[in-house]
């Protein structure tokens, strides 16, 4: 199971914005350790969307040491080491990467992030087993930690979102013979509205490319193959 | 060029954390459509960190039609049509495809974010390049306009960001030389602490499985080699 801690948070807000992450991106176990007052009626609750009727009534607040005890745990900053001498921000992974190497491991890991300003400490890092860095501008890499979490918690819906919410979208383009279909039509189109013909068979090259870049859908080629049709049936009369 | 566009957005603490988001990712125009008052001292600044200086005082106001008329624009949603018999909202991208696609593609694109609660009209939509869906779970796809934004922005850094903060970890593993010094070291650090011979065989493939795995840095091999070598040493005394 992946699980998220929030260490010694100023901001209600950002717990509520990192709950509702979590439910967006099927998450479940939140913990806190040093939380700021979570009223109900302020904005932790009002920045959770549907995180308020489970994940944070449910959060549970513990010592920083029962993350470590418990859980393999992930470290986040935005700064990491420049290389190999030390070892409190490197290694580091991206999100991607993290949630990549941790695909077919079993075993509970909690996702920890540090306070608004100045994140988690050297001490606190040195006790956690890996580190994740997210990659941003080097102007200002610094992301808000609601963001940082948001952006963590959605590269790790490999993990643990089952299902989504968008259709699979792999069958989408139209079978190959309805669009060679829209190809001849074409073709007879250019035919009927007299496009010169020494240069039908370049614009039909292009045509082709256009449309194989586009992969089109059934739909799409159904209307353009009436609409071709048409022109060129009103083009004969 | 990649810009923003933030279409009758309610809340000024969105259009700051997008304001911030953009700039952790690399990105500079930032378009109003019927924007909230953005007072200097309010939400939109609050949230905005160094955006602050640059990205939202210089954001324009602008209307609807002057996206479609200038941008190659791209619409986000949550929800999306379930198939090709409608066209408002599909066929969709995930941020990642999108990102890819436009990947050596020249020319200005926008990418238009809704309302808070509505999103953007069918209408809207319908008048938009290309439609963009983060996946998330089926159980509560819905997310904040900021966080959705934030996802978006931080896929398409492929585009944006020309020199992330993170060093680059291509060459991190320490010398094959040094690695396999190290198992030497090993071994005979077994030796001398009289591990049952028969055993030594297993534990050693098992430590060069578990070394093979975390691609040890230069460092580490360093420091273990160190210790192997104190502990043998002691163990022969």
């Amino acid at each position: 199971m992946i699980s998220v801690a929030i260490v010694d948070a100023e901001t209600p807000g950002n717990v509520g914005t990192i709950a509702r992450a979590m439910k967006n991106f099927g998450l479940e176990e939140l913990l806190l350790v040093d939380p700021p007052e979570l009223d109900r009626d302020g904005e932790a609750y009002g920045f959770a969307g549907q995180a308020r009727e489970d994940i944070l009534p449910n959060a549970r607040e513990v010592d920083f040491e029962y993350l470590v005890e418990n859980y393999h745990t992930v470290g986040t900053t935005a700064i990491t080491n420049e290389d190999a001498r030390s070892h409190v921000r490197y290694p580091f992974r991206t999100p991607r990467e993290m949630a990549d190497s941790l695909d077919g491991v079993a075993g509970d890991t909690c996702l920890v992030f540090g306070r608004e300003r100045v994140g988690l400490t050297n001490e606190e890092m040195a006790a956690l087993d890996e580190v994740c860095s997210i990659p941003a501008s080097a102007d200002y890499p610094v992301l808000n930690l609601g963001q940082a979490a948001t952006i963590v918690l959605y590269e790790f819906r490999t993990l643990t979102v089952e299902e989504t919410q968008l259709p699979d979208p792999t069958h989408d383009r139209a079978p190959d013979d309805q669009i060679e279909g829209l190809h001849e039509q074409f073709g007879a189109f250019l035919e009927a509205i007299d496009h010169p013909e020494e240069k039908r068979g370049k614009a039909r090259r292009l045509w082709r490319r256009l449309l194989g870049r586009a992969h089109p859908t059934d739909r799409e080629v159904v209307t353009l193959r009436g609409i071709f049709r048409r022109a060129r049936q009103r083009a004969e009369r």
